[in-house]
């Protein structure tokens, strides 16, 4: 079977991935967007936001290039929506009517919940038997093009302990949130990480890693 | 007050700066040579160990410069010696007669010990009265040049706390261990990091940060 990548994830230098207190007025609690501000100054995000201008360096490039050749998602349920989203039926997620996925998106739950077929080719699927079977279906729904893992990083924890995870690319922001959730906890040592590609600018650190289960030691 | 640099600290991806089980056998415990291979393969590691040989690219030239413009060194006692070494009164680091320093390195303990002069230049004093007193000894001995935080991690957090740091070259290297000793850990939210400099190799990847205290969020 093929296997997933997780796909510009943004981590501070100590390692997290959201801070702590999450909560539906603050998606990534304590780390607010500093985790993403390089995000915000590319022509790439002002013009996904309905705004001119931004730059169109590297990391606008890069933003660029991320979605390309996605034929799906997979999504953990702290990424989908706030803790507790799964008691709010009404609940589609956190980016209006028109996500900016524009693929079918698997998200890893404990509750049962009707498809959601959103604008712009967006469909939210509600996986309940784990991540093995989100990664089966992704895989299928994406007809031949690569699975995306988007986060959080209890999803991205669980597929790389699993094996599961085949590229790897991280933006490394300058800056420490000291406490949150870890994209690598829990994990092990026994992956094999190539290092393939380094890029950066001065407000980021792009990484990309090829990663495989390590086999002898 | 100057303050100190981290400098040529080298961590896995998940960041941890040492393993796990550290003894006289395992100095990085169950991290084994794995965050140093990089280093490995240079002819600065060749030649300071008597051989020829090696790698003289971009880590090559990194270590022959990480080194200049240091007039002292500060030291945790982790890295000092295997724990308990303050009970063996002839131990005198891991480094033989002609340690790599060459200049007086002040080690944080709180066994009170004389100091020893080795070969080469380098003196190891002992600072039983706390990371400030052991900086400022430092910067005394260092007449006018840089102090370099050498390690091991513990010190590193300790230093990183206090905002007793301005500059941290920092060496990623693409594993994950899993467990040990991280370096940014304990260490607060509060630090201004900039990201100066990045350059990498296939090995490993290189990232001089320059800090400042957060005064304004």
């Amino acid at each position: 079977m093929s296997l997933a990548r997780v796909q510009f994830f943004s981590i501070s230098l100590d390692g997290f991935g959201t801070g702590e207190g999450l909560s539906l007025e603050e998606p990534f609690g304590h780390a607010g967007e500093r985790l993403h501000e390089w995000m915000f100054l590319t022509r790439w995000w002002r013009k996904m936001v309905g705004e001119s201008g931004g730059s169109s360096g590297i990391d606008d490039a890069f933003l660029r290039l991320h979605d390309q050749r996605i034929g799906a998602e997979l999504m953990g349920a702290g990424k989908y929506g706030p803790p507790g989203w799964h008691e709010d039926p009404e609940w589609k997620g956190w980016w209006g009517p028109n996500p900016p996925f524009h693929t079918p998106v698997f998200v890893l739950t404990h509750h049962p919940r009707e498809s959601i077929e959103m604008e712009g080719g967006t469909t939210f699927h509600f996986v309940t038997d784990g991540i093995d079977s989100a990664l089966a279906r992704a895989r299928e729904a994406a007809g031949g093009q690569d699975v995306k893992l988007v986060g959080g990083a209890n999803a991205g924890q669980q597929y790389l302990a699993a094996g599961l995870v085949e590229e790897m690319q991280l933006n490394v922001a300058p800056l420490l949130l000291g406490g949150g959730e870890r994209l690598f906890e829990n994990v092990g040592a026994d992956l094999r990480l190539e290092q393939n590609r380094v890029v950066h600018t001065p407000e980021v650190t792009h990484i990309q890693y090829l990663l495989s289960r390590r086999l002898i030691d």
